[in-house]
């Protein structure tokens, strides 16, 4: 079975347009909007085993990509150091926290 | 004539993992060391015309990869960001700018 974690989500967030559209169709149906293969294969009017061929060669590429590419990386890279700063920021300037709660009230 | 900009060597940077092992040393040849069509075309024993040929596709190949993925774009406005992050902290402290005029003079 295809395993439909966070990691293969951000892969197909920063790889898509790198896709074939009918790649991209199926990943979006699949992952974003958790069709079944069965339900893709209706849909398409393929057989169900070539549909998970296709999503498995597609998630094959998008890590080979990434190995490339690096991009969720660095992105989770970036994000940790962004949220240690803004924690940073919020102990430094308390009144900040004040200003983030209120926002949030709006 | 194809042009030596800071341009393609940024894209070159970003993308040259998506390129084949060929297309890589043609440019890293033109881009980076600064050889001619001429000389490269003697390196690998082919004609000029496919030299340039294949330089040329290339570039459009890192434009399209540019197209679509957009890393030397988001790249160029985080250092615009940083700059200016880096800026404010230094007048927030001025202190900053005298350790890494000091750090400057190691």
């Amino acid at each position: 079975m295809l395993e439909k974690t966070t990691r293969v989500n951000f892969l197909f967030d920063f790889y898509q347009s790198l896709l074939t559209p009918k790649q991209r169709s199926y990943m979006e149906l699949y992952f974003l909007e958790d069709y079944s293969l069965g339900e893709i294969s209706e849909t398409f009017d393929v057989s169900r085993q070539a549909v998970y061929d296709n999503i498995r060669r597609t998630e094959m590429m998008l890590e080979e990509y990434e190995n490339k590419l690096l991009l969720y990386d660095k992105f989770s890279k970036r994000q940790k150091l962004l949220d240690e700063m803004e924690q940073s920021l919020e102990e430094r300037d308390p009144l900040k926290r004040y200003v983030d709660q209120l926002r949030e009230l709006e």
